[in-house]
């Protein structure tokens, strides 16, 4: 049995950082969604053959542009315009991580997308909690059961995959290189600052 | 008015390809609708404040997915493995028109989209037609229906940010264009052969 369980919890520097500039980390979290939308489109592409892969992600592709869709309304709401926003280090830093030969980038890439659904999970949950709006915390509670699952489905594909005990050493490490990238908090406001 | 009539249509030699090799031709359209998945999401990362074509393109990427998984359904239905297959160079031909500067970036973007929906359109509604599985027949019958939709879609949006004028000139030699490229039928059996 592999269970993810984070290496560090967010701290109230962010909580307090998010909740000032609650417009910054809605727009970013639009832009997270139709990443984790354009990551697993990108897994479908390189791995047509892998029929569990490609009948779990293309639904969870979906179900990722149904979430920014609902960001997206939610930014029209509070009046906040769509302006262009750097990302934070952290997807950047996590994929230094994939090793570039087979079979060992798939293993990384499912794990990495395993661990930023779980630090979505957190700090969606966060927001849930400390969100300056309350439909918005409804919306959050709502999107951290989706995140859950996420975490779930990418584990399951990589023990669909490979070994137990290659998943859990390689999960370990890749949790380890998790927490030090968000040990310093990123400037701007992002949902994985 | 502007509508959408392309400037040739598909040849006898296309249909009797396609139904010759109607492992490849599937193959190739499951990639397809990926492909038509990515296009979609990379115009929401290209255009993210402009809220109509948001709205348009986000559901419509969903879509292309679940043709996508139809079609996946199908390959495993008739026992076809999936392998990598080559593109036809439609596509790569047809994107070299795309303009570099903004505003014309869009427009082409759009109608190259608009143009590929409708050929699309007409070569699924031959498969509905002629492809050699009675199950087959329908998918095609039913699919035709969403292609005809997304070409309204794609040609509504450019008509929204771009006067009508415009709009159909461009149109026009994108056509033509198109024609030239599908003049000579592509050796390996494609949707876009």
């Amino acid at each position: 049995m592999v269970t993810l369980q984070l290496a560090s919890c967010t701290s109230d520097a962010w909580i307090e950082q998010a909740r000032q500039h609650i417009d910054l980390i809605l727009l970013d979290h639009a832009n997270c969604e139709k990443k984790a939308a354009g990551n697993a489109l990108s897994l479908l592409f390189r791995y047509p053959a892998h029929d569990r892969l490609v009948e779990a992600l293309s639904p969870l592709a979906r179900e990722e542009l149904q979430h920014f869709e609902r960001v997206h309304r939610h930014l029209q709401r509070l009046g906040i315009p769509v302006k262009p926003l750097s990302a934070a280090p952290y997807a950047s830093r996590l994929n230094q991580q994939l090793r570039r030969s087979e079979p060992e980038h798939l293993l990384d890439a499912l794990l990495l997308a395993a661990i930023i659904e779980a630090r979505s999970h957190e700090r969606l949950g966060l927001l849930a909690l400390h969100a300056p709006d309350p439909e918005l915390q409804q919306f959050y509670r709502w999107l951290t059961a989706a995140e859950e699952r996420h975490v779930q489905l990418y584990l399951d594909l990589a023990l669909a995959h490979f070994p137990t005990d290659q998943v859990q050493e390689r999960l370990n490490t890749l949790l380890q290189v998790e927490t030090e990238i968000l040990s310093t908090l990123h400037p701007e406001p992002r949902v994985h600052s």
